[in-house]
């Protein structure tokens, strides 16, 4: 079978992660990224020898790529005439825009989070809805703080049944870098109910959900306290064996070093994973309690890298890779490097 | 009657806002201050021409504070004859040394959160537990986070009856202008359960609590998020006039600005408050949101000064200044300005 | 003499202390403040029970003040037809379309750094060129780091003469409270030379400057490394005696815990002033050293604050209420309760 | 010739570093690392599969490792039989301890910043004083920020000679991940003359150097404001030309994105580079400026990753593996991949 041909639009924060996750599917060919200006990330390819191509979507730009020395291959256009799939990880509102491309050209496509839904046909969750993506044309995935999320909640929902779920999200304002968005001395508060919970009730309309949203100056990693009615009363030991088995859920212990969003991010580093990314939300192990019936835990989500494994999990729902969920899942994380640990 | 006679030991955070508390009781007398060194906070008294008589409890530094020019009325011993009550809010662990001081002069006290609770006889909150402290000779008070959730959570459970309690503390690092700890991008997570859940139990065991404490770099005032269970279903209606009736609770409008932690101390600084205090908690109205009968809503704890009021009714407890939990409370609230709003 | 009557528009971080400072200033008046919507800053006002007379600038907002319960007396029109001069604090760009009404109505005004420099006659500095602001219709502040830095220059310069002057700007990314910009763990570097510098040269002509300019996540207060050439060899002494000669410089030493911007801001707190602000920035005595005939040090600059007296210097230039400047000066300060330290 | 055999003790923020470019460099070998507990630094290096030996400093902990799975080697006194030189990136005081057990075994050291200067014969940085390290047996590597800040004034000096520096640095006040130390809020300044400025004129005599350091909120990398004098004018295309040729040195665009700390690090993260480390410091081109004949600059310093390359240059003066210091720093720039772009 010859390998599914995907491109990636905006090479941003999540688009850079996105070619590299497409780069390691076997059965995936990664034709080319695209972007409008010679930006830190461009030129960081660059350096690197131009591991993939570069397409350019703003022609008129072309003169500040040629200054930079950097090699582009051809247009938005061009691109779309030799994929199967677009994921595309523009800014807000571009996508939108990108997708009556998409249509004239017959290319499927895959947007992210700060699109609104309506973009798409489905709003996808590798873990918690593969099915209804089988065969679609286009996906919008759920945004990072939802990716992980879910995962955690669709984790013990399959397990043990979930009927109910309050959240506090603790999310960092800026990502690394970020110089137009952040707070200093800062904890800002948003209405109730927050908007993940609203999308997981979208995902798994069984579960009714409800939380709040504080923003806070930390850049590598949300951190979220998770309340969930379980269908039936659980130990905290079976909980664990549930995240423990999941290939995309790390368990973490507090006691060893493992206590904050940046420890996370700074074991990724040491670990050697390309740009200290970790596609694993984590589970604080001793965060996990009980009132009465219902657990309680503390998860990282971290946000730069999350959503990768869903989004490859979307190419090979839409492309009809595999219709059995489970199948999918299971090259996604193969081929990530993804297992239970 | 004549005036009770009141000295505060550790003029820091804490300290300097229990004098300014004392100094507004009308039927309570300042007697002075104690402190070990001309710190800044002694500086600034200074400054002000020494509103506050000091006490030197460290006679190896009088030279500091005869070069600062700072002058100093006594000893701690010689306070210690002149008062009936001290306010101890030195360092933990340096109370419970004091404590043998006090003892010894027949002094009673009240020690702040930082003390264990053994070192007296009554862990005390003027709202929830008022009649327990009334003839003791030493108190413990309440820590700020968990003074300022009692008191959202006994506002409650007076009016409905609250079961249990989840909460996430997501809790100031550091006070303004603190070098001595802090973190940098960081959101650092504690096990399950926060002592702040403990701690509530103690002074409230007909509710159950638990909850989860993250560490997260600001300085103006921890944010916590509450799901309370109610006897009986309630409506926002009913929490909101309930919080609105209770002098030392603010709601606040995030649509109207107050929208963080950051925003409350603002205000608090335009109310032309010394130093920028409130006594008061904040409740965000938008965050109040139903889970089934639970009641979610996030509140704002201003560490400095919030406790300040249930010092104060401390004192009028050990003192037996009022035997009536409602009239101590309410000269507390008249003398500091407290009231519905 | 009948007072100079003044008008505050923009009631935001530097408009209510403009409001303040004038409020205190026993030959001026003031008339009212401007403002377009119910802001937490006049919403406080209101709590306080209006102190100063509140003008709406935006008529399709009175509901929201009427809703609010915030008395409103009147319309931007109306203030003009009571004031001689109006202090413009608006955000960038307002103050330009209000010059047109300040003309029609033949009114005075001053300008906050925020507006360009072409808005205003004269770009002033109340200690280096009250003479070129006296009986002028328009000036134009210098802003908060310019303000700070022109008064540490220009106290040396009066002394011993500054050829020179090369400085880093450590700049506040925020105001406490600000959710609409700020950055997280970031120190972003601006081209080379800051407008500081190019500011300084404009009032101080006969001075070289230049600096680089360093955004980081703080809100209380810019520090300022300064080198200054002096016309002479100067010792430190010598430097330390005019600065602590300054009323609006203060001097203080890190071993005493004025160790911060953080420090400074806490002492003023502690100091009891209102919404802990402090006019003066503070020199760190331990921070002056020598490199040659230059002389290094370094300030920190109350960006909240320090405009308001040397815009009330304005004032007495522009409405002529002293010619000669150090009276005018010396009115500001005594009115302010600013002296040497 | 047989490999210089190299061992790490202390595997944290540094010494993970060190053993990684120890294992780049093809004329060395990297015997194994020493630590004390299993980290997460440690545990880190088990889940990549052990690619370097661990050796246990602490034999009372060698439990802990089993619990955690980590193979063990063997003991500090067995990996100090094995090797010619210690890299010693331990705690400040301990490396003085360890220093005994070198001088036992007749094993050579390299001590990191952290450790007082006496605890060595040399004070060493590579490119400026390497002839002085050639064939002792104890060296002190130059800090971070030092070591960063003597390759910019050693570029110019060699070129043009430098008379005197005049710094400021703003100091990242805590590495990623850190919770034992960090501020928050807040500009902390030091007495000047700050060290670095002491250190360099003890590698580079013939210069003067003052500054001021102030700690600021972030994680990712010092920067520095350099005030130099040359010797003679010289213009910024000179000046440009020296940094752009130099290996260690990376000459970035504001304009291009490259704006902050905080970019660099994104940048090298991007660039794939292990843990998203970055040898080279960077000069922000746009921050070069003139005042007189002084040249103003900022730099960064990448304060994790920049000592390695004038570790291994230490290597290879006391081993004398290299007599000739162009030849050594020419072989450590190509094993690290180090060179002008």
């Amino acid at each position: 079978m010859s390998k599914v041909r995907v491109g990636v639009a905006g090479y941003g924060v999540i688009g850079q992660r996105l070619a590299d996750g497409v780069a390691r599917q076997e059965d995936m060919e990664l034709v080319g990224i695209v972007d409008v200006a010679p930006t830190l990330a461009i030129r960081a390819l660059a350096e690197k020898g131009m591991p993939y191509r570069l397409f350019c979507a703003a022609p008129e730009n072309m003169p500040k790529f040629e200054e930079a020395g950097i090699p582009v291959s051809g247009t938005m256009e061009d691109i779309l005439s030799q994929v199967d799939v677009m994921l595309d990880a523009t800014s807000a509102g571009i996508g939108r825009k990108n997708k009556e491309l998409y249509v004239k050209h017959g290319v499927k496509a895959i947007f992210q989070g700060g699109e609104k839904n309506d973009v798409a046909e489905v709003f996808f969750h590798g873990y918690a809805n593969y099915e209804k993506g089988v065969g679609k044309d286009y996906l919008k995935l759920t945004s990072c703080n939802t990716t992980g999320l879910i995962r955690a909640v669709d984790c013990l929902d399959r397990a043990f049944g979930v009927e109910r779920v309050v959240v506090t999200i603790i999310r960092r304002s800026a990502d690394p870098g970020d110089t137009h968005r952040g707070v200093v001395d800062l904890a800002l508060v948003e209405p109730v109910p927050n908007h993940q919970a609203v999308d997981l009730m979208h995902i798994m309309p069984h579960v009714k959900a409800t939380g709040v949203l504080v923003h806070v100056p930390t850049t590598h990693g949300h951190i979220i306290t998770v309340l969930a009615t379980p269908k039936r009363e659980i130990t905290k030991e079976e909980a664990l064996a549930e995240f423990r088995k999941h290939p995309r859920i790390r368990v973490v212990r507090i006691a060893d070093g493992f206590n904050s969003n940046a420890a996370m991010f700074r074991y990724a580093r040491d670990l050697g994973n390309p740009r200290g990314d970790m596609y694993e939300i984590a589970v604080f192990e001793e965060t996990i309690g009980f009132s009465g019936k219902d657990i309680l835990f503390a998860i990282n989500i971290p946000q730069e890298a999350v959503v990768i494994p869903e989004t490859m999990d979307g190419i090979r729902a839409c492309m009809k890779m595999q219709t059995v969920r489970e199948e999918a899942l299971a090259l996604t994380n193969k081929y990530l490097g993804l297992k239970p640990r």
